[in-house]
């Protein structure tokens, strides 16, 4: 049963996701699966290119976020799903061996216009390496049921 | 070498990208290493939910997209990475089983306002389901250098 309900939630409320330490073998492994771009799978062709190394792919980082998200968070509520992302920022680059933390600001918590029985929580996520710097920022909405909704 | 460099774009071409199965264990796979809600990661509890069954991580078709991106265009181009995505919508749920199709739009393709060797395409990606329905769409960037960049 979830612990926590949209009425639960209110502008300003912060919460930290914790970490998740990215590994070299993850991040090529990932990237040969969905982002086969040399700067993300081939360690000799990322090394002359403009990022200078290996990079973790920008979908990998939105993926080990979402986990600290459940993880933390997400996994507590009564989530009903996502309609999708408002802003996705790849700020700097994630490398093999980071180890990222996330945090989960919510900017708004507003019932449903049309379905009583929810809300949507609209929020601000930062990823930060381990030495502070925002890496990504994701502008993203969340539908959350209610505890108590009103009667039909 | 690439063979498509910014100066090979302009606003309104559009390029299919061909198509890609989500199988159930890998919907399922993906879920529980990144996204492990009970409508993605559970059948039984994925029948009882909104959802009426198991549902693909957003994430999950993110990634899938990406790799049709990098498989059918952007492999083929001097991508320079992307600074991020200005909005992401996920439309419908996306089932084991279903077929999907992506279609890549240029919306603009505008010179870097201060690095004369590249330029940033500006896109609307669509993701189509086997029935033809819109299941995602992602408006995005990316940077593309130029093959003849002006002398420094």
């Amino acid at each position: 049963m979830p612990e926590l309900y949209f009425e639960d939630f209110k502008a300003g409320d912060v919460f930290d996701l914790g970490t998740h330490a990215m590994t070299r073998e993850r991040v090529l492994s990932f990237a040969r699966e969905f982002d086969p771009q040399p700067f993300h799978t081939d360690e000799a062709a990322a090394a002359t290119s403009i990022y200078g190394g290996l990079i973790a792919s920008g979908w990998h980082t939105c993926a080990v976020f979402m986990r600290l998200f459940v993880d933390r968070l997400l996994g507590r509520c009564a989530s009903l799903g996502s309609p999708g992302v408002d802003e996705l920022r790849w700020l700097k680059p994630v490398r093999p061996g980071d180890v990222l933390r996330a945090r989960y600001t919510v900017l708004a918590a507003e019932p449903h216009p049309r379905r009583a029985d929810r809300g949507t929580l609209r929020s601000l996520a930062e990823v930060f390496n381990q030495d502070g710097a925002l890496v990504m920022t994701v502008r993203a909405a969340n539908l959350i049921a209610k505890r108590n909704p009103p009667a039909a």
